[in-house]
């Protein structure tokens, strides 16, 4: 297959691109160090990147940034920094990419375990990846031509437990390789609609 | 107690006033017909009404809009409104609104069953309230002096379903009164951080 990959260079990109670069053709693309350049907060330069790239037969998207602190400092604007990345960058990624994806191709978006199991610091990230797995469950239904729609919610990675595990006590991380394995099968396998756990 | 009732004069907010109104001071606050003038998507026009309701025992939120078509339909600036509106349009409510709450008050918002059992023509609604959902469940942990949080998410309701039928085959209708109820145990309860369905 022809993947997409976008946010190729973060832990969680990385490895995806190390499970699915030996079976597929990947094209990376991200804000640094990709082979297309793209800031999925800024429809315009979605569209560029799509229209580089053309047709492919599966998007990936494992960025998104969002505010990380406590509720107490929350303020209407570091809450954009979610809304317009994790969320509105997550959704528009497919609202403008659905031309360019190949009959029964698919997406396949990341959320995490913070939806589900929150821990202080992390309402506006929680926010965003409820959205994003709402919008997965309910856009399946409507997908055109076959393409298949999930989400990916790891829990924290092994990888980067040493910077995070302040924030998450009691939280048993999983190694990189077994969220790409969720990927993998998001876009191998043939469920849509799925928010696939990997906690 | 006082309750500040936004969205009193739609369907599911008469209800709400319905149930509560013979027990409690409400103050209704909404685009039309209410005491107090508001628009949820200006953060300009929800300052303005906290500032001229005061300190309130519960904030109910029973108002919002969204986008309803057809996912070939749904475009960035369609379904802007339902990010302007019941997704950031309630989360500015509690994020400019917490300073305006008693100690051991409650905010209560209104999400839907689209989020868990989608419907076509809902993508934009259950990507807003799958965000109020997972929101309301994280900020639960931090908000400060024991206010609560919670959100109602329900089914079509027998006083819509007319209008509403159609797009909801097979769902079984609920009466309005049955959802006050939910939005009364999240005013007088003492749970916090939950979604009450009522399917």
């Amino acid at each position: 297959m022809k993947i997409l990959l976008i946010g190729a260079t973060g832990t969680i990109g990385s490895a995806v691109y190390s499970e699915l670069s030996s079976r597929h053709e990947i094209i990376t693309a991200g804000r640094n160090g990709a082979d297309i350049p793209v800031d999925i907060t800024s429809p315009e330069s979605i569209v560029k990147m799509y229209e580089a790239v053309g047709m492919v037969d599966a998007v990936i998207n494992t960025a998104g940034n969002t505010f990380f602190g406590s509720f107490s400092e929350l303020t209407l604007e570091n809450n954009e920094i979610a809304l317009q990345s994790k969320l509105k960058g997550q959704i528009n990624l497919v609202l403008l990419g659905r031309n360019y994806v190949n009959d029964h191709g698919s997406f396949t978006l990341t959320t995490g375990i913070t939806m589900d199991d929150p821990i202080v610091g992390g309402v506006s990230a929680a926010m965003a990846c409820g959205a994003i797995s709402a919008f997965v469950k309910s856009a399946a239904l409507e997908m055109p031509r076959g393409i298949r729609i999930n989400n990916i919610s790891p829990t924290v990675l092994e990888e980067s437990i040493d910077i995070y595990e302040p924030y998450f006590p009691g939280f048993v991380p999983v190694p990189g390789s077994k969220v790409a394995s969720a990927f993998r099968k998001s876009v191998e396998g043939a469920q849509t609609g799925q928010t696939y756990r990997v906690y």
